[in-house]
């Protein structure tokens, strides 16, 4: 094998969910089709341009992100997720019109990270200046996620909004990212007055 | 979403195997550590010094791959395949210490593909050249890998030289019953004496 295509194999077998196998045939897949690893350079070269939204800690790169500037999307609702990543798995079940906020983590005791580390102030602040009538909790329905809702309800509970959070249609104990997008769907609509 | 994560999810969903959720994991994972993105960038600029073999014609990027330049493997024996891919598979069962000769596709009628578009001369040269005593054919066991298989078996054994298959049978620590009945049928052929 070549040192180049060595070299190639080993990054690919360091991407979350690709396997020796699974590198072996992109590897072999952009050796036949040139174009392709360019387009992926390409691509992997604009990462340095992907930031943050300045408004809701979505990913963006030009100032505000694609859901901040859209006109159509509901500003009087806020749906609060730990992670940017979180956002497109929302957006995919289609059910969901308003406005995120990205907090950026959960409390956790453990690693330290309380409330203060987290973007609380920013979401207080938008709820007051953007008329935001009801916030959507979407947190992992685990120790630390249950602590982080515990936190804003209290901080939010007082500006005379509605608080919601997911239904429970998410299994107990699993990520966000590992339900399908007719359970999340339902999660949401199903969402529960706090 | 941003426009340049946009590109980076439809470039790496363009790859094989990889749908759109893996798409995601992988951008955040790359957003997450730049430093693996840079690596996998630097890994594609390197594909386009990674050429042929002159003599097998598996992938290389200096002058000869580094199977034809080791001088442990034997090369009194060659095992031919259609594609430079199937060496690695080849290679991992621990099995093989010869060299390799790659012809480059196989025949095949339908798409007006015949011995002379592969490279059959080069093999019958090298078995001259490099005093092969024997040529294993590790070719697909249905029309095309036949028709290639009878070809090289034409051209090979007036030479004077062992020319064998990979032997098919069912596979290791699968039923009886799982093996349809072309396998089943070439397994009982093949049979080995106890």
């Amino acid at each position: 094998m070549s040192e180049p295509l060595e070299e190639l194999l080993g990054a690919l077998s360091r991407l979350p969910g690709i396997g020796r196998r699974s590198a072996e045939r992109i590897a072999f897949f952009l050796l036949a089709k040139p174009g392709e690893g360019k387009r992926l350079a390409e691509a992997l070269a604009g990462l340095d341009r992907i930031g943050r939204c300045p408004q809701c800690g979505n990913f963006a790169s030009d100032g505000l992100c694609s859901i901040c500037r859209d006109p159509k999307r509901d500003g009087a609702t806020l749906c609060v997720v730990a992670r940017p990543w979180e956002i497109p798995h929302l957006e995919r079940t289609g059910e969901y019109r308003g406005r995120y906020h990205v907090l950026g983590g959960l409390v956790s005791p453990s690693q330290d990270i309380g409330p203060e580390d987290l973007a609380v102030a920013g979401l207080v602040e938008r709820v007051k200046a953007e008329g935001v009538r009801e916030v959507i909790l979407a947190l992992e329905p685990k120790l630390e996620g249950d602590l982080t809702a515990m936190h804003l309800l209290r901080v939010l509970k007082p500006l005379g909004i509605a608080v919601s959070q997911l239904a429970h249609g998410i299994p107990v104990g699993r990520d966000l990212e590992s339900a399908d997008e007719l359970t999340l769907g339902r999660a949401l609509k199903g969402r529960t007055p706090l």
